[in-house]
C-alpha cells in the first residue's frame, strides 16, 4: 500500500495536520555520498507559500534524517526522514468531516476508512504527502547521476497555454537542468508569463486550472524492464498515478498513435557513427515491448484542475444525509501543475533507480 | 515479473513458438462454480485467424485445466491452464534473430536477455501471451458477476473512425453485454463497417492501424483502492501497460482535464432517490484520491498500430552490425485493436477482482 | 528487506546510535481504539537498564506517534512511531569499526554494506531495533484481543535451569497474562530465582548465557495459513529468525518428533462436548499442513548466549589485517533471554494478525 | 501463497490426483546451459515406488518443459515444467472427504478451503508437490555451481539411529556429492543398513518413523542476506517450513546453544594463510546477524513420522459429526526422511540462488 518498489522500497507516512510526514527509503546502495543541500533545493521547488500562485500555507519542508546516513554516506540500511508539519489551521477543516468536497477523496476516503480517516486538510490524501516523495526522488536523482542518468520535466500545457514539446529523440541534459531553475518550468521562455496570468486570473475567479507535464529521462541503458507484468510503462504509471490529481499517462506519441499508421509509428533503428544503436524517431518513448531501447524515455501526464475551489458547489452532508452547497474557505492552490513538476521528476527518478538496480539481479551469468 | 496481484496472483508463461503458453491463477476463492463454455467464448473473441482482419495463423486457443478445479468448483489452490501452441511456422521468423523489427521488442529484448530470448514469433513478447490473460480475466469476470460487477469495452476510435463515447455516468449492463457479441465492438452500429473497411485497406497497403479502447466497470462499491501507492488507477494502469502495444491510459475525462477549470472538472455529489450517493457528472472516472466512489470506473487506452507491417523499413542487422532494409513476410494483423478489446476487459476484470478481495482484509473490525 | 507482512506491513528503521529508531505500521484496520498505556507497559518489559541482569544503558523507549492515529482510533493509514535514542556512548564503540566482535554481525555486516554501515553499538543490527518490533506487536496484540486471540511466552530454559513446559493442549489465558507481570517469566515460580542467580554469576564471570523461549497463541480459528509457501510455520519462522540471536525454531513437539512413531506423533481428532473439533494431544503445535487446526499454536525458539562478553577473545582487526585479541568494554547484557520474551510475543502477535487479516480476502464467496 | 522468492520466483501448482503438477521458474538468468539429465537424476532421488521403504505408487516424475528454454539455454523468461500424474487410485481416497486423518491437513485444509479442496491423495497438500520443488532446486543447483556453491544433505538421525554430524567448519565438496548417490544418504556407511531395518520394521508394524536431516552449503560468499526481515535464516526457514512434515529448523549449534556460555558459542575470527577470513568454530552456522560470514551454512530440520499409518486411529467423521476409528488403507511411506533429503537440498538451492542474485542489486555503486 504505502510501500513501493522492488529492490529499493519507499514507504511514506503522515497526514496533512499530524505531527509529521516522512519517508523510509530502504535498499539504497551503501556508500552513496548525498548532497543534502541539493535535496533541500528540490524540496523548495515543491514547497508551498512561496508566491501568489500557490496556497498561503507556509511550510519550510525541512527534513530531519533519522537513520541510514553515517559519516557522509548512505549506510545501506533504511534511511528515514521526517518533515514536521508546521502552519496548520485545523479549524479551517472542521466542515470536511461531513461536507464532502467534490473532486476530492473526502467521500471515497470516508468509505474506505469507515469514517476513521483524519479528514483535516485532506489527511493522508493531501498533496502534502508528495513532500516525502520529492525527498526520495532527490536522493534517487543523485544516485542516478552516477550512472549518467538525468530526469527533467516541463509544463507542456497549462490550461490553454502550450509550451513546445520535448524533442522526442532527446534534449541536452543542460536543458533539463535549466528547467529546474524556473518557477514555471517551460522551454519557450515566453509562455511562463502567460501561464502565470492564467493562474492569477483563475485565482481571482475563485476557480482553478490543470495542465500537462512532460518528462524525459536521458541516459538509460537499453534492456531495462520486464515484459510481463513489470514493463517500464507499468512501473512508471503505477507510481505516477499515485500522485494526487493525475488522471492520464502516455508514453512517446501516446494517444496520437491511435490515428497513425504502422509505417508512421514505427521508429527505424540505425547504427550511429559511434556504433551505438539509435532510432530515427522516438514515437515509442524509448520503450519497446516494455523494455528500454536506449533512447530517451518520454512521457506526459495530465494534472486535473485543483479540486479545492472557493466557488459554491453542490455536494452532500453526510451528517444530515442531505444535499447542500459548499464554498471552500481554507487555503488552497489555484493551480498545482507547477508544484507537481518536481514531484513528477521525483517519482520518475525513484522508479527508474529501482528498475535499474533490479536489473542487476537479472543479468546473464 | 510475470506474476501480478496481491490477494489473487496471476503468473503467465510461454513463448509464441514453444510447447505451450499458460497461466497459474492463485488465491481464487474456493467454491466458485465456473462455466468453462463462457471462458471458451471469451478466448474465441481474442483468437486469431477468424477473419480477414487478423493474422492468418489459426489457433484454437483450447485450454486444458491442470489443477485447482474439482467437482465443478475452484478449490482455492492454484488453478493452472495450459494452451498448446499449434500452427507455428518458425521458419518465417529466422530472420528475426538478427534483423530487428522497428516498433517491436526484438532489439530491447535481445539486450534484456543477452541474446538468449526465443525470438521466434516475438517469443515471450508475442501478443499470443494475452491468451492466458484472457483466460484469467474470463474466470475473474464470472466471480465478479457474483458481486454484481460487470466490465465491458468498445472501440472508441479506430484510425480516424470514432464511435460515440460511453455515457460517463454509466451504460446499462445490457449494453456492455451486447458489445461482447460484436467482432468490432461499437456503440454506434454504423461505425463497425467503416472500421472494417479501414482495416482491410491498410492490409492491402501492407500497413497497419491503431485505435483507442474505452472500458467501463459497473457495480463497484465505493471505498476500494489505496491512496499511496496502490490507487485503483495505479493498479489498473500497471496491468494495462503490460498489454503489448498500449502506450497511454487515461481515466474519466483524462487528458481533456488539462484545459478545464475546477468548477467544470469537479463531479458534484448528491443523494439519489434511493439515498445512494452519486455524482452528477463522472469526469473523475469513478475514482477520487485513488479510491472508488461508487460511480462507474471509466478509462481509455491507446493501442498503437501493429508494429509488424510488410512495407519495407529501415533497420539494423545485429549480425553484420550494419543498417539494412526489412520487409516482414510472416503472418500478422493489420490491426489488433478489435482483438485487444477482450484482452482489456480481461486485464481489468482480473485487477478489479484482486482489488475487491484485497479490500476484505483491510476493513474496520 | 525491512518491511514485513502481506495485508499489514511493518517497516522498521534506525540504528543504535542514530537520531531515532522507529516503525511504520501500514494496513491496520481503521477504527481500532488503542490503549497507549498498555503499549508503554510492553515497551517497558523490553527496555534496558532496569535491573542488574541487563545492560546499564538506560533508555526509556518513549515513543512518539507521528501519524495514523486520530481521535482515539487508528485511521487505517500508516501509523508511524519514533523512539529517540538517548543514553549513547558512541566512544565505547570506536574500536568496532575494525575489530570484529565474534558472534556479532560486525564482520558480515561490514562486507554486506561495503564498510559503510553504522558500526556504533551494532548499528542497525543492534538488539535495540527490537523496540519498534515490540511497539508493533503491542498494537497487534490489542487488535487480536478483539478476536479473542492471546499470545504469551515464558522462559522454558535458561542455561541449565528449566521451567515446566506449556501444556500443549492449552494454558488458561490468565496464565499467559500473569507471565507478562514477571521480570523472568516462568510457570514454576521457583525457577526465576535460580535463573537470576545464573545470570548474575555469568555477569560476574564476564560471560553470558542463552536459553529457550516457549510461546503459545490461544484462540486462533482453524483454517489460517497457506500450504505453499506461506504455511503458518513459514511465516512465523521468517519473522522469528529476524530477532537477533535466534538460531532455532520448532513447533509442537519439534525436534523430539525425530524419535517418535507416527502412532505417537499424530494428534487424534475428536468432537468435544460443545461439538467443537479438538485434538487429544497437540504434538503438531496447532498446525497441520501449514494450516491452523483450531488448537493452540505452540513453538519454542533458542536464544544464543549474548555475543558481547568482556572475556578476552581471539578475533581479527580489518585495519591491520591481522589477528588480535579483543576485550569488549561497552555496556552489554549478560543474558537477553528475559528481554527477548516480549519481543517474541510481539513478533508472534504481528505475524498472526497479518495471517488472520490476510485470510479474509481468501474466503469462499 | 504458491509463489516464493524475490529476484527469482518459483510458482508451483497441482494436486496429487489432478492432471499434472508443475512449476513456473521466473527470473532465472538468461543463458544458463542446463543439463536435463542431471535434473532427471535429482527427480529420481525423490520419486516414489523404487524400493520397499517407500510408497508403492510408481511415478516416473518425467517433466516436460513448456517454455523458457531455447537452443540449450534458459531464455530469462518463465521456465515452466509440468509433470503428469500417472498411477492414481483415487478410489483409495474416497473416505478422506469426511474421515479426517490425524496428523494430516485433511481437517485444517477442509476448513481453509471451505470443503472445496481436492481431498484425493491429500490434494495440494500431498508430498507429491515436492516434485516441482526438486525440479526447481535442481535447476538452481546447476546455476549455483557456476558460482562455486554446492549444497548437500544427509540423514543426521532416523528414529533412534544417528549418523555422525557434518564437521561444522566444512566438509569436502566431494563428500556432499557422494551423499547424492546413496538411497539413505549418511556419512557413516554402517548406519544406512540400521536405518533401513528400522524403516522396514516400522512398515511391518503398520507404523511410521521420522528423523533429522542436516544440510550444508559450501562456497557462499560473505555478505549475503538482510538483517530485518530477510535474514538468511528467515528466508531459508520460510522455504523449509513449506516442506510437508517439517516441524523444526535450527542453524549452527541450534538448540544446544541454550546451555552454552557466550565464550563457548562465539566463533573466533582469524585470517587464514591465504588472507581469507574464517572462524575457528562454526556454531553460528555461517550466519552472523542474519548475514553470511563466508563459512559454510549449516542447518538441521526435523521431519516428523509420516502421518499416514495403517494402525487404527481415533478421529472424526465430518459427515456424521461423530468420533470414529480410522485405518488408512491407501499406499503410503513408512518413512519419508530419505525421500525428503533431495527436497531439502532443492529448497535450499533455490533459496540461496535467490539470495545471491538479489544481493547483486544491493551492492555499493
Amino acid at each position: 500500500m504505502n510501500t513501493f518498489g522492488e529492490t529499493i522500497t519507499l514507504t511514506i507516512f503522515g497526514e496533512s495536520h499530524g505531527a509529521s510526514i516522512g519517508a523510509v527509503l530502504d535498499g539504497l546502495p551503501p556508500g552513496a555520498a548525498l548532497d543534502w543541500d541539493a535535496v533541500r533545493a528540490e524540496m523548495a521547488r515543491r514547497a508551498p507559500g512561496k508566491n501568489d500562485m500557490s496556497t498561503a500555507r507556509v511550510e519550510k519542508d525541512a527534513f530531519e534524517i533519522q537513520s541510514g546516513f553515517f559519516q557522509g554516506h548512505t549506510t545501506g540500511t533504511p534511511l528515514c526522514a521526517i518533515i514536521r508539519n508546521g502552519d496548520q489551521r485545523s479549524k479551517d477543516y472542521d466542515q470536511l468531516r461531513h461536507v464532502m468536497r467534490p473532486g476530492h477523496a473526502d467521500y471515497s476516503g470516508k468509505i474506505r476508512y469507515h469514517g476513521f480517516n483524519d479528514y483535516r486538510g485532506g489527511g493522508h490524501f493531501s498533496g502534502r504527502l508528495t513532500a516525502p516523495l520529492v525527498f526520495a526522488g532527490a536522493v534517487a536523482s543523485q544516485i542516478l547521476q552516477g550512472f549518467g542518468i538525468t530526469v527533467g520535466a516541463h509544463i507542456r500545457r497549462l490550461s490553454d497555454v502550450e509550451d513546445r514539446p520535448f524533442r522526442e529523440t532527446g534534449e541536452p541534459a543542460a536543458t533539463l537542468a535549466a528547467l529546474k531553475q524556473q518557477t514555471l518550468p517551460v522551454l519557450n521562455a515566453g509562455t511562463a508569463a502567460m501561464m502565470e496570468s492564467r493562474i492569477l486570473k483563475a485565482k481571482e475567479e475563485l476557480n482553478s486550472l490543470g495542465g500537462i507535464i512532460e518528462c524525459m529521462a536521458l541516459g538509460l541503458p537499453a534492456g531495462l524492464g520486464d515484459p510481463f507484468f513489470d514493463s517500464v510503462e507499468s512501473q512508471l504509471s503505477h507510481m505516477l498515478f499515485s500522485i494526487p490529481a493525475v488522471k492520464g499517462v502516455e508514453f512517446g506519441s501516446g494517444f496520437s498513435l491511435a490515428g497513425w499508421k504502422g509505417s508512421e509509428a514505427n521508429d527505424a533503428f540505425y547504427y550511429d557513427d559511434d556504433s551505438s544503436v539509435k532510432t530515427r524517431t522516438n514515437h515509442n518513448g524509448g520503450i519497446n515491448g516494455g523494455i528500454t531501447n536506449g533512447m530517451p524515455v518520454v512521457f506526459r501526464l495530465v494534472v486535473k484542475p485543483t479540486a479545492s475551489i472557493s466557488l459554491p458547489q453542490e455536494t452532500i452532508d453526510t451528517d444530515t444525509e442531505e444535499n447542500c452547497e459548499l464554498s471552500i474557505t481554507g487555503r488552497h492552490d489555484p493551480c498545482i501543475v507547477q508544484r507537481a513538476v518536481p514531484v513528477v521528476e521525483a517519482a520518475t527518478a525513484w522508479t527508474l533507480l529501482d528498475i535499474l538496480l533490479s536489473a542487476k539481479g537479472r543479468q546473464a551469468l
